[in-house]
């Protein structure tokens, strides 16, 4: 186990530069409500196309409220010119997802040289009353020297 | 481990109806490829606004359109009147999400009488082409005598 | 989601005859070192017969440790005459696991009256100093009226 | 993604000699039933101590097997002079571990230059008829340059 590197010293324009890129947490509505090193917590509104067929939050979007939370808390501990890759994740799903709001809260549990450990918590917030709905435990890597934005080739993006 | 019951004589028509229920199955355009008893098949086109920083399918999205395709693959071997529920999922994101279309597909490994473990495959396509992009472990819970439909109670919808 | 029953209110007694039954913990050398409603602490001895091929702890018994102290932390809250059953865990191992003894502590994140969901963190111990090695999340099922004891039909027993 | 590099001509040799020092392995009586490219079978005979309160096969056992022929799975594809380190793991169990003998078979689903995804399915046999009792899906990393023995320094050993 190598030591880690320093982190990057403009780690939060970093991650609120990388956050600002992702189309898909633009579709769905999440902001930024926090971050510290090795922590990151993200807010989302309710809306009814967020919906599973119930109408509770869609698990796939609890999922991915966690997923980024928890990347952007590896993400702040990680070195300049690096980029965050989700290896993988585990989602508990504690109970059905209903509420006007809806906030991840993700911290680093190991930072290493090449994978950072994280979990994150989902609450489903009502008038108030904070109620939790999920819980993850994920790996991601850190791909060094690799810039943490859309590579030039044409066609490479989504 | 009680017998199972038989399952949902109209299960395509439940599986098609509770689909297209799904407010973010919309939002995102996913779509029925394939059903059979135990299977389902979803495809998703690319979009921009379905990317992460770097323009890569969003993991959370990969994870939903996974989570979805086990949850009908499971529903669709569950008794008539019943709901599922995604208890958790644990998705492997196996290499960069780019590609013009998304497809998973997901199979039941075992179906209980309560429980249900389900896996998924998913795919990105560009050329006719193929990659594997995620693997996806999941266990549903089948709520019984739980119409899969939103409750009436106002204001419980998200 | 029905209410939980009432949990066994000789639920330390339970736990510690179980515990006791379990020839595998034996095996290891495991012990119980805390107890308290939704929490179990175990502690396990290093020995070269418990080692990997490098002489780390296994993971798989690093694992063992983990569900098994999960198991008992959620079987502390169930209702008298019914019995535990792990469903899924995951694990992160965190760093090699050297060390004097390991210690599995684990708390229940969820109970449900069906379902209950737990965490727990594994630490390795040298000269006094606790290292972080593991953290699970698990998924463990309550089954009603069914002792947790061995069923008398022969040729059943492992 | 940098190419992977050339699997160890010499991998079987390596991952039977690895085996044979898994002091774990030898205290539960395991044994390598199949091996080849990316592929890994373990076989492991009941035996009372290997059980848990209810007499069935302690999950950690299972863990503990479909964790190692995972890791050997892996270990088959990785270059000379490196050592395989499962970084997390995930384990369904879907049955009742019963039966005379029981049997992990792994495969490998993606190798890459540094992590390498991994699956096994866990049966028991009894009289001939072989039964699911779990599935794993982890995630292994490749150590280059780290011989797969353990350390000289004295008091680093489990």
């Amino acid at each position: 186990m190598a030591a880690r590197r320093q982190p990057d010293p403009n780690w939060e324009q970093s991650v609120r530069q990388s956050f600002a890129r992702q189309g898909f947490m633009g579709l769905i509505g999440a902001q930024i409500e926090g971050l510290a090193p090795g922590h990151c917590i993200l807010a989302l509104p309710a809306r009814p196309d967020l919906g599973q067929q119930r109408g509770f939050l869609h698990g796939g979007v609890t999922a991915a409220l966690a997923d980024t939370a928890g990347g952007y808390a590896a993400y702040s501990l990680m070195p300049a010119g690096s980029s965050p890759l989700t290896v993988e994740f585990k989602i508990n799903l504690l109970a059905p997802a209903l509420g006007e709001r809806f906030v991840a809260s993700a911290k680093v549990v190991r930072a290493g040289r090449t994978l950072t450990i994280v979990e994150a918590d989902v609450t489903a917030e009502t008038g108030g009353v904070s109620t939790p709905i999920a819980r993850m435990l994920a790996t991601l890597i850190c791909l060094e020297n690799t810039p943490d934005q859309p590579e030039q080739a044409a066609g490479r993006a989504v």
